[in-house]
């Protein structure tokens, strides 16, 4: 079973600070300390950008970003204090503000970790050389929070894991990765429940622990969870043989069909729909497509698409309307 | 709105018995009498016919041809007694010993109430010329069953319903037709639940009427249900909309898609489609078809297709791929 069909995107940030100036969770600092840390994260891009200071975007455009894990919604409430630096392919993504003075990540569709790591990394040294860092001998990089004091990194993976859900075995499958200093949100951080059957899986500790380490840990965490996800789909494959090539069409034909469609339906049915895709018992190829139609069709997205806030209604019905014009699209 | 969208089929039997015999329903009789209708009801048909023996007829036949109301359970219960003649296009079937001597009836799909009262009535005389028929100057034509004395005929027309039974309008419209000497039954017959919104109307009485009477009492409110059904469909595409247009959509996104269907699901999805393409809401021309679609996925017909008999699961696995084929061609 290919990697792309468990292992959604992957996604390593980093958290770093600019020696001297007020964390921008304090209220010094202000519009200079703001102009000085762009500049550097400006200067450090040694590729094409396009920057938007939260101040002057749409409402919509920012949830856009927010959902497809481009800036957090933390930062959508800086208002002019705050920007966003986004690299033309939106692999890479800083931004200034936030909690610390950067956070620049990487995140790329699939099983693509370390290559995630040495993009971000090598923007990291760009940043060095025009931004004083702060950096402690004993704690590492400083950080507005203490939970990222140290390497200041997350290494995060999305992973589906629908036939595991299926067995009811994530439950058992957390509480052994929190045991080994990994931790599990859904698809939306902290508090979001498992949508989609997707899960994601970050490091739990940034002190005390070297980047590669970091590293280690999440992918070796990954591996397990695509082991266990590999044989509960096939034995879902096995015992339920029809009952589930069943649900993966009508899951088809709902969402080839429906003009309404919930967020909570969608989910649901995508996910039924990938899982059919990865056992072949429906014969798309391109699975990582439906991971876009997901993103595509989160509220943000769906409004951006017209250009304009949508009522919950409205959005039920562009997003029916997107879901089948994706699906037609990829047959 | 044309017809045919609310009128299923149409269908006009006669119950006849032979002086002098006794009726099927007593043991007496036996071979000789049977022979003695048989003779007379193949002599009368001025058309291609087949003949099949009760006691010759595989059951799953039986079944199919039950489902189509061609023949009725209690004449598959008789065996070699009783028989059925079937004209090559199967608008008319005439059984040999059911619970009368003869049943002659004619069904045609659609408004045909009056045509088939004409070729049940061209047979019922030619019938006339070859058996000694029953009748007494003060009852009519005398039958084994008191309900049937009189003119021995029911007239009966397949109604579909959708949008009554959506606006929970069929309880009073059941109660207005009794009243006025109509009786109304679901698709098979006496007790049986109003399956895929469809009711079956016939005149309560027999006796004390004249065939023209019970032939207007059962057109008048063929009329009156399809007045009803009309009003009540053109509210439910005003008020419901998008609603009713993405129940539809889903109905036929399930019944083109799932892999197994059971026959509750499957009437009641079949009835949203059929309803939609009367509305004009999903670009089918040919409602009827659905007619012919819903007798092909009953059990017996199944079975049939097939050529055995059938598990529940199997049958579910069967209809779900007729449907599709059906559809498919359809479109």
């Amino acid at each position: 079973m290919p990697f792309k069909d468990i292992i959604v995107s992957s996604r390593v940030r980093l958290a770093r600070n600019v020696e001297g100036l007020p964390f921008p969770t304090s209220d010094i600092g202000g519009i200079a300390s703001y102009k000085r840390v762009l500049e550097g994260a400006t200067a450090a891009a040694g590729f094409e950008y396009t920057l938007a200071n939260m101040g002057e975007l749409p409402d919509i455009d920012k949830e856009a970003l927010v959902e497809r894990h481009l800036i957090s919604k933390l930062l959508c409430e800086k208002g002019s204090a705050g920007a966003v630096l986004l690299s033309k392919d939106r692999s890479v993504s800083v931004m200034i503000n936030e909690e610390d003075h950067i956070r620049a990540q990487c995140i790329k569709p699939g099983n693509e970790l370390y290559s995630c790591y040495r993009s971000i990394v090598k923007y990291d040294k760009e940043l060095a050389k025009h931004l004083n860092i702060a950096f402690d001998s004993q704690f590492g990089y400083l950080t507005s929070c203490l939970t990222n004091l140290g390497t200041g990194m997350r290494a995060s993976v999305m992973l589906f894991l629908p036939a595991l859900v299926f067995c009811n075995k994530t439950g058992a499958l957390i509480n052994l990765l929190k045991k080994n200093g990994v931790t599990v949100r859904g698809i939306y951080g902290e508090g979001s429940r498992y949508k989609g059957d997707m899960f994601q899986i970050s490091n739990t500790y940034t002190l005390g622990v070297s980047e590669e380490e970091i590293l280690s840990v999440v992918d070796k965490a990954v591996e397990y969870c695509m082991q266990e996800e590999s044989i509960a789909r096939k034995r879902l494959k096995e015992e339920r043989g029809l009952l589930l090539e069943d649900e993966v069409y009508r899951a088809y034909g709902v969402l080839t069909n429906a003009r309404l469609l919930d967020s909570d339906e969608f989910m649901s049915q995508i996910s039924k729909l990938k899982l059919g895709m990865s056992l072949g018992i429906i014969n798309f190829t391109q699975t990582e497509k439906l991971d876009e139609i997901v993103l595509s069709c989160q509220p943000g997205n769906l409004c951006c698409r017209v250009g304009r806030r949508l009522s919950d209604g409205e959005r039920d019905l562009v997003r029916a309307e997107t879901v089948r014009e994706a699906l037609v699209n990829l047959k």
